[in-house]
């Protein structure tokens, strides 16, 4: 796959991107979000889900309450792509 | 609270139950999923989302494309209570 990032691009990406850290032994790239409410966290999930499918990439995650975490790697590359940082822009564009 | 349950109350609600164990140390119950995508997987969520939401508890989950792990604890109490398994036996009765 030709979309696989180095690290110094990964950073320069991150670098225009709000509160998300790289993991290079992992590898992911990984923001923690926190909301007001379990309905504010629940909507900003199917937000980001429709994002996910439509570009056919997916978050691993993990919620509880008004907190979230999402973490992006591309699995079949197991390496950091440009679809990693696409999903995060997207997400980052979303209304909060 | 007067809803906390025994390790015997668990174990006879869990028996009713397909799936769900009982990790006593953290304390929670838990049941992984298996969806056949990640529209199915979300959308089960979403389900499960509006009955935390009504039921007034909340569950810890992760998801990661077609799998889905639901951890349940009440956690004001750091015990399981009937609110864990009226919650566990609502989501057993969504479709699927």
């Amino acid at each position: 796959m030709s979309d696989i990032l180095s690290r110094d691009e990964i950073d320069d990406a991150l670098g225009k991107l709000e509160g998300w850290h790289h993991f290079p032994d992992e590898p992911s790239i990984k923001k923690s979000f926190e909301f007001k409410s379990f309905v504010r966290a629940f909507g900003f999930m199917s937000q980001v889900a429709l994002l996910a499918e439509k570009q056919n990439h997916h978050p691993d995650w993990s919620n509880s309450y008004n907190k979230l975490q999402i973490s992006l790697s591309s699995h079949d590359v197991n390496a950091i792509t440009t679809r990693d940082i696409r999903l995060a822009t997207s997400i980052e564009k979303l209304p909060r």
